[in-house]
C-alpha cells in the first residue's frame, strides 16, 4: 500500500519568503513548485528544484493566474487561449530548471483560484489538459478527488492526460465528496492527529467522514500537506509518521498509475 | 556557400501589435521569439512558433531583461545568478512552445541591453553560456562578430556552448570591428541596396567596410534583419534576394557548424 | 443644450504605441487617462495630460484592474478594500501628473472590465465611489446611462459623490437600457452618420432607438467616442460636427451638474 | 535641539509580508512609505499610511525602481524623463492615500539603487527634485548627509525643493565623509549602545567617528533606522530612548528646516 504526499513550494519571490520549503520537504514525496506567474520567481525555482532533487522528492509544475498580487487566489476570467498558453509557459519555464538538475517533471498540479474554478469546469479542465499534453503527455494533472473527480479526469483522459487525484486531510468534506467552503466552521483541521487518522484512512480505506458523519468514497493518489506554517509542518510530519505506521508507503505512486 | 538571416520576432504584448512578423517570416531562415520578459507574452509566443513553423525557419529564444517597461533596452545590474535563472526560465517557456510545435529549439540570441552588455563582458557572458549549456548544450548561442568575438566564443565554449557570430548589414562599423553607437551619423544603413551590397560582401568575403574606408574581417555565420517597419522588411528581402543572385545559399547554417 | 464627448486616452505602454490620440483630441471635450494598470505609464500620462491641456479638454482618470496582459477587459474577482485601494492609487498617480501640469482632475471613469462589473452591481459601484469620495469627494463618477443608472447614481451618492451618465452612439441597445452585447450581430455602428443620428437623439430627445424599433430615454451627460482606429477617430468628427449642427454645444458638462 | 527618525515602511506586497512596522512606529518620527515600484501595493499603502496616522508619524513617499523582483535595488539605466515621471506617479499614488487618510505628505526618500545612485550623480538629483517640485514644492527631498550633500542639495534648490539631509547611525563612514560599502567588514553596526552612542553624535555634535578614528563632520536632519527585523526594531528603540536621554527632542524637523 502507497500514497504521495505532496505540498505547494518555491513560493517565496525575490525578497520576500513565503513557506518553510527546506522543513516539509523531510515530510513529502512530491513538490509543487510554483512557476512564476502567482509565485516564484527563477532563482526561486532554481534553489526549489534543487531541494526538491537533493531529497529524491518528485517534481511537479504549480502554475497559477498571472497575479503575483493576489497570489493566484483571485478568480480572472481567460479564455480557452489564455489558459492553455499561461500553462504551457509556466510548464516550460519548471521543465528547464527540471533539466538543468538533471531530473524529469513528473507531474502539474495548478494552483489557487485555477485549481478551484476547474473544479466541475468541463472547459477549462479541457484547456488545463491540453496544455500539459502538448507539452508532455507523460506528465499526470492532478486534480481534486471526490464529486468531480471522475468526470475531470476522463476529460483530461481525451486530452491524453493520466490524472491523479488528490484530497486534503486537513480539510472537512460535505456528504456531496466537495471541500467544506473555508469561511465555514470547522473547515480546516488544525489537530495533526485527528488529520492524521483522516489521512489514514484515506489512504487505506479510500473514504472520508463528512461533516454529518457519513462515510464518502475518495479514490486518492495524494494527500497534499501544507508548508507555509510551523502547524503545516508538524501536522505533515505527524501525517507522514501515522502513515507508515500503519504500514502506508509514502511515495510517488506515478510508477503505480497505469497511463491510460 | 550559406548564410543564415535571423529577425527578433513576437515582441507583441497582449493587446499591443509590434513588428510584422508575418511578412519579414518569408525572407528569413531564423527567428528570434521574445520570452514574455522585454517582450511576447504566452499567446504571441505560440503564435509565433506556430508561424515559424509554417515556413520552414528555424527557432531561437530571444530573452531579455525583466523589464516590459523599457523593452529589455536599459542596462539593468543583476547578478550572475539572477541572468542565470532568467535566461534559464526564458529558455524553457520558449522550449515548451517548440515541443507542442513538434520542433526542436535551435540557438539563444540575448535582447537589447543584455545582448550588448554582454559584448567584451566575460563574467555577464559565462554567466549567459552556462544557462543555455545547463538547459541545452545543443543549442548555439548569438553573440556578436567582430572585436570581441573570439573572445566571447571561447567564454562560451568553456562553458560547453558553441558560439554563431552575427552581422548587421543595415549598420556601420568602427575600424575596430564594433558596430558605431546609434546617435552617431551614418549609424544606421536605411538604403536596401547599400545593406545588400555590405550583406553578400560579409557572406562571400567575410569582411565588412569600416566608416573609415578600411576593410574589416568579421567571422559570420548569421546576418540581422528588421521586421518592426515596412522599410526594414523591403530591407531584409533586398538583402535575401541579393544574396541568392551572388550564389550565397540563405539557410540555417546550424549543420554546418561543428560543436566544437 | 450642452453635451460632452469623452474619449478614452493614453493607453500606449513603453514601447507600444496604441490609440490616435493626436487626432481624436481635437473632437472631444473629456479625456479618461489609463492610469498604468491596465495600460498607460508615467511618461505615457505625463504627455497625454499635456495634450488634454493643451487642447482645454477635461481630464478624468481611467483606472482599470491590474492586468496589463489582458488590457483590463477580464473580469477579476478583487474584494472591496482591493478594489477601493486600487482605485486610489490609480486616481492618485494620475492627480499628479494634473498637478505637475496646473489642472485639476474632473472625473473618474473605470475601465473596461472594471467598468461593466460595475453596471448593476451595488457592491462594486459602492467600492468605486468610496474610492473617489476618499480622494476628492469633488470628482465625478462616470457610470453607463440606461437601466442601472439610476440606481448607480444613488449609490454613488450615498457615498458622497455625483455621477455622470454616459451612452455610447456607436451601440445598439436593448428595449431595457443596456448595451447589446457585442458578439451579437448589429452591436457596433460603423457608419459615421448612424452614429451621429444617435448623438443627436440622445443629447437633445434623451432617448435611444432599441434594437426593436422602440425609443428607450437615456438620461446622458457624456457620449463617449473612440480613438483606438482612424474609422473611430472619423466617427468622433461626424458626430460633434453633426452635434454642433443640431445646436448642441459640445463641452464638459460638469459645471451644470449639481453636486447633490 | 531635535532630530527626526525615519524608518522605510510599507515594503509589503500582497501575500508577502515584510518589515515590523507596527513595532518601529512606536520609535520614529517620520515614515518613508514604498509606493508600488519596489514593494508595497495599494492595500499595504493604505494600512501603512493609516498605521502612521495613528501614531503621529509624519509621512513621506519612497519611490524605487520598477523592479519587484529586484526590491529596487538593482541599478536601472533610467533616462531623466523616466526617472522624472516614474518618481511624480509613485508620489501622486501615495499623496491619494494621505489625502484619503486627512494628512499631507511631507517628504520624499527615494529607495535603494535608486537613493544610492543619485549621490554625487548631478543629473539624477536634477530629476529627482524636477519630479518632486512638479508634485508640490513644499515637499522635502531626503538625500544622504556627508560628502555630496551640499552639491545635491544645491541642485535640488535650483528645481524649487528644499532638502533634508539623513545619516546612518549603524552604518559605518569612510573619513571622506561616504558610507563604507556595506561588504567591507565592520560595515554594519549591529550594537545597539554603539549605534545609539553615534546617534547621539550625529544629532548634538553633528560629526561621525569614520573607520580611521577621524571626526567627520555631518550636517544631518534626520537619521535612519530599520525595522526589517527584531535587532533593527532594539537597536531604534535603544537610538531613540539615548537620543532623548541626551536631551535630544526626537520628532518632525520639517517645521525647523526654512525653505530656502
Amino acid at each position: 500500500m502507497k500514497i504521495d504526499l505532496n505540498c505547494d513550494m518555491g513560493e517565496s519571490f525575490g525578497t520576500y519568503t513565503l513557506g518553510m520549503d527546506s522543513a516539509i520537504i523531510a515530510s513529502i514525496s512530491s513538490a509543487n513548485i510554483a512557476c512564476g506567474f502567482h509565485a516564484g520567481d527563477p532563482q526561486v525555482m532554481d534553489k526549489t528544484v534543487k531541494l526538491a532533487v537533493a531529497h529524491g522528492v518528485a517534481i511537479g509544475a504549480h502554475p497559477g493566474f498571472p497575479d503575483l498580487l493576489g497570489f493566484g487566489r483571485r478568480n480572472m476570467d481567460l479564455n480557452d487561449a489564455e489558459i492553455e498558453t499561461a500553462l504551457i509557459y509556466q510548464i516550460g519555464a519548471l521543465q528547464a530548471f527540471c533539466t538543468a538538475h538533471g531530473v524529469r517533471l513528473r507531474h502539474v498540479k495548478p494552483h489557487g483560484a485555477l485549481y478551484n474554478m476547474a473544479v466541475g469546469n468541463e472547459n477549462l479542465t479541457r484547456s488545463i489538459a491540453r496544455a500539459v499534453a502538448r507539452v508532455d503527455p507523460s506528465l499526470f494533472l492532478v486534480t481534486l478527488a471526490g464529486r468531480h473527480a471522475a468526470r475531470n479526469g476522463a476529460i483530461a483522459l481525451e486530452e491524453g492526460v493520466t490524472t491523479l487525484f488528490e484530497a486534503f486531510p486537513d480539510r472537512a468534506y460535505t456528504p456531496e465528496g466537495t471541500l467544506l467552503a473555508r469561511r465555514l466552521p470547522g473547515a480546516v483541521i488544525d489537530d495533526a492527529e485527528t488529520a492524521a487518522d483522516r489521512a489514514v484512512r484515506m489512504a487505506i480505506e479510500g473514504v472520508v467522514i463528512a461533516v454529518d458523519g457519513t462515510s464518502v468514497p475518495l479514490d486518492v493518489h495524494t494527500l497534499c500537506v501544507h508548508g507555509d506554517n510551523p502547524n503545516g509542518v508538524a501536522l505533515a510530519a505527524t501525517i507522514r509518521r501515522r502513515l507508515e505506521a500503519a504500514g502506508v508507503e509514502v511515495g510517488s505512486v506515478i510508477r503505480q498509475v497505469k497511463h491510460c
